[in-house]
């Protein structure tokens, strides 16, 4: 991969690429540690993928346009095998999105990535947490659980059907960030975030710095056939509602822009469904199943532990 | 630390910057890892304090501006009064280098520190490792070797007399990035490199990309009354030449541009010493001692194992 925006890339002692003007240049940062946020029997080139994926979900997050990556890698040896696939993992992934690997930094140490990605987005369309208002749809991309069903599986909690398998690992191991989708949002959606932690804890987020509170219809929440087929309704809600690492996006979009945004999602072919309203009442979650109010208070998953400053 | 151009801090998916018209943006990224790059009974404020410094050190030599900066923080565990420590000594010299942390991640695993720095440069004005000619001169700021002194002194290899100790423990601990200097070198030198691997490993480095050789007048070698004090002659050699972790800038000038330079270094309070000049014969480095040929072939400290990619 190679930009034009890359001005120097690796091999000195910084990078310097340039920022088209009229854009603002978007910044995150997320490491994944062996043993915290991966299986250790994780595939190389899984991981590779994974690590840029969950950077570039939060730039998608925000509308921008994914373009340069940094890439710090702790290694505990050099296994030349291991560090091809991972290499290869990572640049399908930066090659897929036009991102270029601009610099990084290898030290010796237990296995531990950090990725800081770079995007650009026109100057004041980037999409906030903090813009949500009354009255607002809430949608999300995709379908919800599929990593929560690869991991839970993996510790044999239950079986997933042979012709299911594929697909759900699939999700877990090599999941899609939005990018498409955050960028046709941009001029329409009040607010995004992607949903790393689940839904109920990122719509969480939403409402926190929206100052707004939410009533989900959880029966209009997509979920996979995988899903489906695996559990019942009532095993499904924690792993739509509180599982996270999906990496889909949710966000709000106001009533005069309901119309405009479904017609573009479908003009980029970008599947976004409807699963509620903002309403009034900071930080309140109101579920509702088939017209039912649900009490849902199961507080998730311990699958990894992750802060975030 | 608040700059007006960050838009959008830490507290959502992605920051948000704007880099000034007709700038460059500047972008390295450097990880420490706990029992490699630094012992494990560093003070906490000192280790806030190098990782920033050796991340602003790579900008400074491409002469760039520090701006913003996003850190990842890996932790065993939450230790309230390590962790105040820590974002103390960072938060000292990010706020004397006008640099704001606009992000990052506190990841739970063993302890390893990622930051990626930002920076902006005027267009075409960053100083490369590549651009020395045969017949510029070769200057360092400041002192080498300090660095070195400290950490075989802990090693108990020699004894830094008390007078000194303080100034070569800080020397290490609390290291300078020569920001300043760098700036003041843009347009004037034709390439520069921070001292982190060693004179002559970094040296090799411009060499290798200018695709000239050189020669280094070693009695030049600006050092410390402290190393003076400590080691003879002889002895000083390996941490002048091999040594790394001093973080001053190594730089050529062209003959037309070293009054000029002289002048502005003086005017800015920049101090740099000529210790040699570029000569032709691609990656060979000829040493003199008083005008002898000097033969000295160690290969350097194994203190500590570094890769970069």
């Amino acid at each position: 991969m190679t930009r034009r925006d890359v001005n120097l890339g690796i091999g000195d002692d910084c990078a310097l690429v340039t920022v088209p003007e009229n854009c603002q240049l978007a910044v995150t940062t997320d490491t994944l540690v062996s043993g915290v946020h991966f299986f250790d029997d994780i595939s190389p080139r899984a991981l590779g993928h994974r690590v840029l994926a969950v950077n570039l979900s939060d730039l998608a997050a925000m509308g921008a346009e994914p373009t340069w990556v940094s890439v710090a890698l702790t290694l505990p040896n050099i296994d030349v095998e291991w560090l091809e696939e991972f290499t290869e993992g990572m640049h399908e992934i930066a090659e897929y999105y036009n991102v270029q690997i601009i610099g990084g930094d290898t030290t010796q140490g237990p296995l531990t990535i950090t990725i800081c990605a770079k995007g650009t987005v026109p100057q004041g369309k980037a999409l906030r947490r903090g813009g949500a208002k009354v009255g607002d749809w809430i949608y999300v991309t995709g379908p919800l659980g599929d990593a929560g069903l690869a991991i839970e599986s993996r510790k044999q909690e239950f079986k997933i059907a042979p012709e299911h398998l594929r697909y759900v690992n699939q999700r877990f191991d090599y999941p899609a960030p939005r990018v498409a989708a955050g960028q046709v949002l941009r001029g329409l959606a009040s607010s995004a975030i992607d949903v790393s932690d689940g839904l109920l804890a990122d719509l969480g987020h939403i409402l926190a710095m929206s100052q707004v509170g939410a009533q989900i219809h959880v029966e209009k929440v997509p979920t996979s056939v995988a899903m489906q087929d695996t559990l019942d309704k009532s095993q499904q809600l924690p792993f739509i509602l509180n599982y996270g690492d999906d990496y889909e996006l949710l966000f709000t979009v106001p009533d005069d822009n309901k119309s405009m945004l479904e017609l573009k999602l479908r003009q980029y072919g970008v599947e976004a469904t409807c699963i509620g309203q903002i309403k009034s009442g900071e930080g309140q979650i109101e579920l509702s199943l088939n017209g039912e109010k649900l009490d849902f208070n199961d507080t998730g998953f311990e699958h990894f532990s992750k802060e975030s400053v």
